[in-house]
């Protein structure tokens, strides 16, 4: 059963930890319905890694997608999230998974900046 | 005349600098030939948000929008940045100014998050 796990990077703020949860609803709304999905926070705060992993596994996924709500391919998305989600899935070998990548550098992301600044409705 | 300053948070990673004068590349190309763009980072190195406004009004330009490459309207997208634009304006009242807003949460996000992970190709 395919499961995804969608990563941000965490922070002290409530609302800026919300927001992984409402990019969780869009991704839902873009996927076969009843496709399993949970977020997690790289840091900072819970659900962690493992959290979103675990409530992922206790409902039958063994086929595990992460996606990455980053923008740089940096530290974090080459090494902490890999190493976090190795460790959690260390005894589970029948789970296949796959990491997403960063979100940026994409045309994407610049249409969404003029958007953002009023100089497009695209 | 026109200008926009796209601001990233800037890092120590001189590749993940690099990102944003990859993001202005694809924004010059959205825009109207002709329109004067810089880039600037909000912290760790420089250019700073300073030296890229200083760069466009140097050109002549007198309409600046601010394009934020960030993902979530935290504390560095409500006050750190538009304290600086607005320091870095206050020798110059004729200049009008916009300031975009962080890139999420939007429905474009989490399809670009799903082309990351291979699991769409929109």
């Amino acid at each position: 059963m395919l499961g995804l796990l969608i990563v941000d990077h965490g922070s002290r703020r409530p609302e800026a930890n919300a927001q992984v949860v409402d990019m969780a609803a869009r991704v839902a709304r873009l996927v076969p319905a009843g496709t399993l999905i949970a977020t997690a926070h790289l840091d900072v705060c819970a659900p962690t890694i493992a959290d979103g992993i675990a409530t992922l596994l206790a409902q039958g996924v063994d086929e595990l997608h992460v996606l990455l709500y980053f923008l740089a391919d940096g530290r974090h998305v080459r090494e902490d999230i890999p190493g976090l989600v190795r460790a959690a899935l260390a005894a589970h070998p029948h789970v296949r998974v796959e990491l997403g990548g960063a979100l940026g550098p994409d045309d994407l992301l610049a249409a969404l900046m003029l958007r953002r600044a009023g100089l497009t409705s695209a």
